[in-house]
């Protein structure tokens, strides 16, 4: 397997009259069995005195595959072919996750996460792009904040590990389009605006420089195939592989925007569609994102909340996990109807709140979560389960044709499947074919610094992938409403959920007779 | 016949939001006709919404070729194909030539010639490499004095044309090893050390900034084939293309050094030596390069001389050419023998100096031209004469066999054939025979511009040259002694020169009885 990098250890010949080659051409000669075009940049040509004479010409010569050649970006005295890193880049709209990988070996040396600094300009990715628009010096300094955090990230590896990452052999970068045309200085406002056609999305290879990353060698920016499916879902491809298998797959990165990929081997139908900011737990009054203090995990049993919270602290608020349980819990007791519609006759912890007009359930303390929290994330969880649903009914299949589904993202690590299916928002299929996938995007990204083979058949998966777009779509805002039920309109397609919720609230019935 | 840039004029179709393919597809798609790979910059990529904006997206691509694949390096608005620039220099170590050339029409619109600054440090190329030796800051120095010497080229040619130069589409450089030592920064003291083996010689493809030239296509650095035998002879082979021929041609750039390649499209050999810097004029006392007030041209008609000088100006001392007009003259008319002792009973301008105890012969106003001066040309036209006699001898064949002698450099350009011939400088063949071919380096270099099948052809061309070490052949010294000798020790290779010797002199004699 090649990757994207490598290290050659050359015990050269040094020259005489009678053999008077250059060094380069000694070098040239050496790697001739590696049958692929090489070229030395200028600054390691510079090395050749100064390395040939202290090793007694025995060095090792760093290469970086640029998309058609290899660069030669390094050289060292001796033999240092095991030291050979590369660095994996999540370039996230929160959050950057970056990952030191040695490519020698393939293992995770350290991962760092920093906060994405375009955040300073908005917290939407909409009113970063907004910021921007007839501002080419706005542009500007969100390409030097996607650089400062990608900077920061390096940084901090570096001075953990006392690795000199900024002599890493190999660099790949996946995000949306969003991230990759702030990264890239690209004006981004196509990316949401009719006719949806961005300026590009097949970075690929880049030299460092045009990046201004202080890196030697090149930079490979994952390519997209549209404007919502970004290098990010390409990436994630690369990590849960659908596209390669027998059976029929579905690959879903499911946020404030919803990313799907349905096929196999034969067939890849994709499309993507916002799913609203409910999913991450913001849009709601108690909802936080899975930080410290967020209650990821809700049980509800005989009428009282237990509670997992992040960190060693009391709870703060509810991230999108925790209120997918919660949902769930709420459900299958009878707090809830399936309209989402609160029952007060069912617990006193279910209030009424005069200055809402409004029912609220008391979750835990001082936290509140209203009905009309739950009919956002009601829509939010419709909008990602229609999407589901309208990718299958174009090719004729059900949820039952699938063998396997990968959730990818921050919400699929937390989540609970069987509250993702109790409220609808999972199909109702058997725990083990729904995969927690986790950080797809930087496993993509790992793969593809160890793989170079991996990058080569990106353009033909970007031709295989047919794109749906969700708006033409006849019935997607009648499926969605249907799907705004709890579990869904269509009961039989929920068969065990009723099932689960009626021994439940029997049992419930059953306790509270013998208290 | 491709060349190293391109412009392709694309009337695109704007998107929609059936065809939502990005700007960056849209001419990838386009341009897929070249049936090579393709490559954006990211600096055209941010030009990309300017322009197809404001263009209607009807636009022009400029194409770079890097070694491997067409760079996208500018983007215009409309058809602008029929501009398209591309720079050729010539980087001699006392003079850096420049011509700007159409490479739509292969035209050449200007050329310009600037002091290679380099000279600040050092007038003989010697004496700059070791100023650098264990001085990095000094090669440093001379990295940024020979980069100075091409931008102030550059910017004069912008300054007359009018035509942004920095945006040209290609740049060949072609120059001796030390040059491209010196342009690219590496260490130049194994270039005149043995084994003689130096650092980098397939300089080839360069990002530009990796010189830090201020240009957006790639630069190609001439290869070269040995240390003496630098990129500036290997362009000058594109040019006078003798690698290709059916006959034996020799191919000879003499100055200070000399370097001679001799074959046909079957073999090559080639060698170079040090020739004496009195063949440019210097190291004789009224020497002085091709510049303004040299003389260039002698006759010597009835005891008197009349002189040809470069610019309307009295002359102020004597070039190369001149040399070899003032000796053959002198030779032809009997008042030099054909050891170069000066025969004062010829003329009386041949007078005796007593300071220098020696005699001298005044030229002109104030010139004299001694007896030295003649011994250290003679010997200086014995080593350039004596390469090609050994070139010939290894492969068994005399100049009779070569069918064109192509002379190059400035010494060729106002050099009198009859004259070199007379001195035995070239060899005594017909005039015809000997091209005086001008600045090889500068008009390969524009051939490589404007086709790249020839740069294709480069590594085979060096691999095909056998390089002879003159200092390893047995007779070189013995041979050159007798090439010492007006116009050599052995007067049958001179056949024609002896006739025209006793005619001239019986002529005078004529003349003077009649007087």
């Amino acid at each position: 397997m090649t990757g994207l990098c490598r290290k050659e250890y050359l015990e050269l010949i040094p020259p005489t009259e009678d053999d008077s080659r250059s060094a380069q051409v000694r070098i040239f000669d050496a790697l001739a069995k590696l049958k692929e075009p090489i070229q030395f940049s200028v600054k390691s040509l510079r090395q050749l005195s100064a390395i040939c004479q202290t090793a007694d010409w025995k060095i090792t010569v760093s290469l970086s595959w640029d998309g058609s050649r290899w660069l030669i970006t390094n050289l060292e005295a001796g033999d240092t072919t095991s030291v050979l890193y590369g660095l994996a880049v999540d370039l996230g709209s929160t959050t950057v996750v970056l990952q030191l990988v040695d490519c020698h070996t393939g293992k995770l040396l350290t991962q760092e996460s920093v906060r994405n600094h375009q955040r300073d300009k908005g917290l939407e990715i909409l009113s970063r792009i907004f910021y921007t628009k007839d501002r080419p010096d706005h542009l500007e300094e969100l390409r030097q904040l996607t650089l400062k955090s990608i900077l920061e990230g390096m940084e901090t590896i570096k001075n953990r590990t006392n690795i000199d990452v900024y002599q890493c052999g190999s660099m790949v970068i996946s995000g949306n389009n969003a991230m990759i045309h702030f990264l890239t200085g690209l004006d981004p406002l196509p990316i949401f605006a009719s006719p949806y056609a961005v300026w590009a999305d097949q970075l690929g290879f880049c030299p460092a420089s045009d990046l201004e990353l202080p890196l030697s060698c090149p930079v490979y920016l994952v390519p997209a195939r549209a404007n919502y499916l970004g290098g990010d879902i390409i990436s994630g491809l690369m990590d849960v592989d659908i596209q390669e298998k027998e059976g029929i797959q579905a690959f879903f990165d499911v946020g404030t925007n919803g990313e799907l990929v349905i096929g196999n081997r034969d067939f890849l139908l994709c499309g993507a569609g916002a799913a609203g900011p409910a999913l991450e737990g913001e849009a709601v009054r108690t909802g936080m994102r899975a930080a410290k203090g967020a209650v990821t995990q809700v049980r509800l049993n005989h009428g009282e909340f237990s509670l997992t919270v992040l960190g060693n602290v009391p709870p703060a608020g509810i991230c999108g996990s925790g209120i997918v349980d919660l949902l769930a819990e709420l459900y299958l007791n009878g707090w809830v109807d399936n309209r989402g519609k609160l029952m007060p006759e069912m617990s006193d912890k279910i209030v009424w709140q005069p200055d809402e007009e409004e029912y609220a359930v008391c979750y835990g303390p001082k936290l509140w979560f209203y009905e009309t929290d739950i009919q956002e994330f009601l829509k939010a969880k419709a909008a990602a389960s229609t999407m589901v649903q309208i990718l299958l009914q174009q090719i004729g299949l059900t949820v039952d044709d699938v063998e396997n589904f990968y959730m990818a993202g921050a919400f699929g690590i937390h989540i609970h499947k069987e509250s993702a299916v109790a409220i609808g928002m999972y199909p109702d299929i058997p725990p083990e074919r729904i995969h927690q996938a986790g950080n797809t995007s930087l496993n993509g990204a790992v793969k593809l610094l160890l793989n170079r083979s991996l990058i080569e058949k990106i353009p033909d998966l970007l031709s295989r992938m047919t794109y749906v777009q969700f708006g033409a779509v006849e019935n997607f805002l009648h499926e969605m409403v249907a799907a705004t039920a709890i579990p869904h309109t269509n009961l039989e397609a929920y068969p065990t959920i009723e099932a689960a919720r009626k021994l439940r609230m029997t049992e419930n019935a059953a306790a509270k007779t013998s208290d």
